[in-house]
């Protein structure tokens, strides 16, 4: 059969590359299949502090790294989106875009994506609307910035600009700005170029041909917010769309439900990384790339 | 009250520093204790390949990153060896060799300890008889050497002795020498220079002043097998003695027992790492690591 391989990695990502670097020293016949960039989410992070052995590494550097370390090793990367898994016979049948794809078992490591705010916004990506303060930031030098959104994504992002932009509005919908760390808050609030406005409501991204400022009320009463950029910042969500109906459990927030050993409901198919939800932190998703590979060979094993 | 933190951490290996590291991001008042060497048992190890982000690097050097990431975040790394862990009060106290200390939480990560033969092995350390490859390996230059072992440990310990020694000689119990990466395998085959010997049952080391070779028994033929060093790589057992009668459950194998989120059976005790059982990988501990951090800073936060 063409296409058919013994392990399919869905995302290459940290996670899923550390899956692939484990599968190649496996000699299992595996292939890595990524929509986006390799390297994955990470990329887009500004400066990376916490990931073990690299006490300060920019997020694409990172990226990079797990890249070449999975390629040492030949990990087979190919580009495709994937749409569907057909879980009801096996092998396994992965429907992507360009191709379809079989595999004795599957490992799906495919992240999250940034929560939109469903307003005007996408009228304005590109035209001062940003999702990556990594990427976009450096158009802003001296420049006035807004970020809206909620806890860390929020204060990442702020942080990644105030060096940047002459001013930093940081507008959030909740009480109060959480960080998963608390370093950050410090960071934050020795900021000198970093407003917070709390309890706002976003209404809708101000401008024409480009992005010009919020509109928010708060206490019903509404603000025009200027600013030269716009990044958003709300969170991010699974990318788990392509598994509805296939038999695959999601927890009600839509992530991949796994036990401890990454495997999902479904014998063969395992899951890691950021897409089972907890810590989006590349540490975890590292850690589980290497135990979702072992239950999948395990797994291969008890086939032969 | 003297010696009251937050948050100790047993344990100064990847999985140990990983949570300290979160844990000083996370604005702890953090005790990180370790019995041997800061860095932990990775130092040992050849070169590690699986490690994402580093596709090839030396045990030691990588504990090293780990130790100076920790210290960049002005990790306090104490030496005690602990014995005993009080956890019928709160604080829990935590009973040193050199100190007493008291914590509000406690991430154990004491990982793993070379497995010994049993027989008359401890009579010949130093004098030809070592568990440590990479600390000894050089001493047998052009010699003849014997690694007494199973599994992916003894074959660890042959291939990091085959370019250095003349000849290498595995003596096993098994029928068969499994590895947990088929590369391992692969390499261990393609050696010119590295035999085995399967099914030996294995009666005493030989020598006098210093160790000469191995008494062994294959189907109850006595045989001596000559060797200018003996290399014991019989695999791992779990460094949790000192959790007796404290209340922490430990699976059948003296692991201690987690759950998803690294917490142990006792509220504010969590364990992670090599100690937890599973793959004895630096991936799984380091992901582990910033797991059992969450769940410690969740608890803390539980407190107020």
């Amino acid at each position: 059969m063409d296409n058919l391989y013994e392990l399919i990695i869905i995302g290459g990502g940290p996670a899923g590359l550390t899956a692939g670097i484990y599968a190649m020293r496996a000699k299992l016949n595996t292939l890595c299949i990524e929509k986006g960039n390799e390297g994955g989410k990470i990329a887009e992070a500004g400066i990376v502090e916490n990931y073990p052995g690299f006490n300060s590494i920019k997020g694409y550097e990172l990226a990079q790294k797990f890249v070449e370390h999975a390629k040492k090793f030949n990990l087979n990367i190919v580009h495709d989106n994937i749409k569907k898994i057909d879980t009801s016979n096996r092998p396994f049948k992965i429907i992507g875009e360009n191709n379809t794809y079989l595999a004795k078992a599957i490992i799906i490591a495919t992240g999250t994506k940034d929560k939109k705010l469903g307003l005007n916004e996408d009228d304005f990506v590109g035209r001062g609307v940003s999702y990556c303060t990594t990427c976009d930031a450096f158009f802003y030098l001296n420049k006035e910035v807004i970020v809206i959104g909620r806890g860390t994504p929020a204060i990442m992002s702020a942080l990644n600009l105030k060096d940047i932009a002459k001013k930093v509005t940081i507008i959030t919908d909740k009480k109060e700005l959480k960080a998963a760390e608390q370093i950050m808050i410090e960071r934050l609030n020795s900021a000198k170029n970093i407003d917070v406005i709390k309890n706002a409501n976003i209404i809708k991204i101000l401008g024409k041909d480009k992005a010009e400022g919020v509109l928010i009320s708060i206490n019903g009463e509404e603000r025009e917010i200027k600013g030269d950029g716009i990044f958003i910042s709300m969170g991010h969500i699974p990318n788990s769309e392509f598994l509805e109906n296939s038999g695959i459990e999601l927890t009600k927030n839509k992530f991949i439900k796994v036990d401890k050993l990454c495997r999902t409901n479904i014998d063969g198919i395992l899951a890691c990384g950021d897409i089972t939800g907890g810590m989006l932190q590349v540490s975890k998703a590292v850690g589980e790339g290497a135990v979702a590979l072992a239950s999948a060979s395990k797994y291969l094993d008890s086939l032969k």
